[in-house]
C-alpha cells in the first residue's frame, strides 16, 4: 500500500487531497494517515497542508525494497527483496536463505554490512547509505566446476550498469574486480552449496563503492562519486544491475559460457598484459593471453609454456 | 557426570552401593540418585537393591554422545558430538552448524530422520535405531573440484570399518555406493559450501543399514544384519567408522589422493566391469578401465576411445 502511495503521490507535483488519495487507493482516511507517518519515518518528505492535502517534496536516499521493485521490470531476479538497515553479511543471510529454499532470484539488500565478506575470508568495508551491497540466489544447473562463469556474468553485468548509468567505463580485472582508472570499485563474492554433481544453489555477493567520499576510501579503492564527480542514484543503478545480471543470465542459459566470456574479453583489463598471479602460496608470471569457458586464466610462461590458473590475485605490470 | 558412573558401574559386574560410587565421583547422594534415574529414563537397566546398591544389567541400544565418545580414540573426528533421537536431516543440521563455524570433525547423529537425504534430492530411508546416519563436517584445504576424494575416501573408510566389526567383505560401487553380495548396504552424500578457490567446509553424510530387517529392505538393499546374519553393535561399528574416516584423512593429508585411491581401487566393484552410465541426461556404455585422483571415472568405448565421467548412476553387466 505505501508504494501505491508513493506511486501516486509522485504522480503528480501538485497537492492532493487526502479524500482524493484514500479514495483512489481504496483505505480509510486513517490508514492512509498512518502510512503517511510510516512514511516520513522512513525519510519520506511528506508536507501535509490543512485544506490542501499531501505533495511529496523528497525522497530518502535508500534502497528500500519497493523502490527497487518498482518498474525493475526482470523476469525472476528481485521478486523476493530482503531489505536491512543494516547486516552482519548479505552473504549470510542468502546462504541461509538458500538452504531454506529461497527461489532463485531472491535478494538480499544491506544498507551497511558490519560484517561484509570478501574472498577469501577477507572484508568488505560497508559504510552506511554510501554504497550497493547486495546477495543474490541463484538456481543454475551447472556442475560445480562451472560456477566461475557465473562471477565473470556479474563482473560483466556490473561494469555494463554502471557504463549505462553514469558513463563511465569500468573494467575487469581478472577474476572479479571491477576498476575504474586502475582503482577497484566493486568486488565480487561467489559461493555455493553443491553435490559432487550438482549445484543446489548459489550466492552471489555484490559490493559496489558508489557514493563514498575520497577520503574514506584507501588508495586502491574508489566510488563512482569520485570518479563521476556527482552523487549516483542508487536505485537506479541497483535495478539496471539486476536487469542485466537477469538479461546475462538468459544469455548464459541460452548461447552457454562462451557468450559470456565474450563479452568479459571486451572488458578485461586483464588480458594482454604481463601479470604476477599469486594463488595457494604460490605465484607465476607471465602474459595474460586468454581465459577459459570455465574462467581459468591462461598464462604464456617466459619459457612460452602455458600455464593455467584457476583463481588468484593478479598483479598487472606496465 | 553420566558417562563417568556407567563407566565406574561397567567395570564390576557386582552391586557397587550409593555411598562407594557418590564418594568415588565427589557428588551427593541426592545427585547420584537423580543421575541414576536419567540413565533409567534412556534406556539403561540399573537395578537398585536396598543395602546392595546399583548394578547395570543392560544397556540401550543407542549411540548416545557419549557412548560414541568413550573410548573413541580419534585426533579430532567427534569431538564434538550433536545426538538426537530424530532429526529431519544431519545433512542439512550439518550445513547449518558449518555455516556457524562449527569446528572440523563435529558430528551430527540421529536414530532417526524424518527426510533423510542422498545424492541428487534422493531420500534416503531412516528407520529408528536400525541405521547409522550421521553427518560429519570436514574442513580440508582443497578446491572444490577436488572434493570428490572426500566421498571415495568415505566409502573406502566404511568398507573397512564394516569389515573389521563384521567380517563381512563390502564393496563400492562408483562413485559412492557401498555394496555386500550387490545390494546396497550404505550410502554418501557429500555437499560443500565453497568459493570457486576455496572449500569454506564440507559435510559428509553417510546412510548405514546396519539393524534392518530383511522385509523392511527394498529388494536392491541390504543390510549388515541381514548379511552377517546377526545383531551388529552400532556404537562399535560407528566408532570404527569414524577412527578409519580419521585415519584415512590423515593420509590424504600426508600421501595425497593417490593413496586413497588405490585403496579404492582393490575395494571397487565397478573396475574392469562393462557398465552403462547415466549422467545428466545422457549415458554411456563401455568398460570400466579406471578413476582419476580427482575420482572421474575412466570408460572406454567400444570405438576403443577413453571418455571421463565425473558422475553418474552406475549399471554393472555381468
Amino acid at each position: 500500500m505505501k508504494e501505491k502511495i508513493l506511486e501516486y503521490l509522485n504522480k503528480g507535483h501538485d497537492y492532493l487531497s487526502g479524500d482524493q488519495i484514500s479514495s483512489h487507493l481504496g483505505i480509510s482516511r486513517q490508514a492512509l494517515w498512518k502510512h503517511i507517518q510510516d512514511l516520513k519515518d522512513a525519510g519520506y518528505d511528506i508536507v501535509a497542508v490543512p485544506h490542501l492535502g499531501y505533495r511529496l517534496e523528497s525522497k530518502p536516499d535508500r534502497i528500500f525494497a519497493f523502490e527497487v521493485a518498482r518498474g525493475l521490470n526482470t523476469k525472476f531476479i528481485g521478486k523476493k527483496i530482503y531489505y536491512f538497515d543494516y547486516l552482519a553479511s548479505t552473504m549470510d543471510l542468502a546462504m541461509q536463505l538458500g538452504m531454506r529454499g529461497s527461489a532463485g532470484g531472491t535478494l538480499v539488500l544491506a544498507e551497511s554490512q558490519t560484517k561484509g565478506r570478501g574472498r577469501l575470508g577477507r572484508s568488505w568495508f560497508s559504510p552506511k547509505y554510501k554504497g550497493i551491497y547486495l546477495s543474490l540466489i541463484l538456481r543454475p544447473e551447472i556442475l560445480p566446476q562451472a560456477s566461475p562463469i557465473l562471477t565473470l556474468l556479474s563482473a560483466v553485468s556490473i561494469c555494463e550498469a554502471i557504463k549505462t548509468i553514469t558513463a563511465l567505463e569500468p573494467q575487469i580485472k581478472w577474476p572479479n574486480d571491477v576498476l575504474i582508472h586502475n582503482k577497484k570499485v566493486a568486488g565480487i563474492l561467489t559461493e555455493m552449496n553443491a553435490e559432487a554433481d550438482k549445484v543446489n544453489f548459489v550466492a552471489i555477493g555484490i559490493g559496489l563503492n558508489v557514493n563514498n567520499d575520497k577520503k574514506s576510501l584507501i588508495a586502491q579503492a574508489t566510488s563512482l562519486k569520485e570518479q563521476a564527480g556527482a552523487q549516483v542514484a542508487r536505485v537506479l543503478l541497483l535495478q539496471e544491475l539486476l536487469r542485466r545480471i537477469e538479461n546475462n543470465y538468459f544469455l548464459l542459459e541460452d548461447k552457454g559460457a562462451r557468450a559470456i566470456i565474450e563479452k568479459w574479453r571486451s572488458l578485461s583489463l586483464t588480458l594482454g598484459r604481463h601479470v604476477k598471479v599469486y594463488y595457494q602460496h604460490k605465484h607465476i608470471e607471465g602474459s595474460a593471453v586468454d581465459i577459459d569457458e570455465d574462467g581459468t586464466l591462461l598464462i604464456r610462461k617466459p619459457s612460452g609454456l602455458i600455464q593455467k590458473v584457476s583463481s588468484g590475485d593478479v598483479v598487472h605490470f606496465r
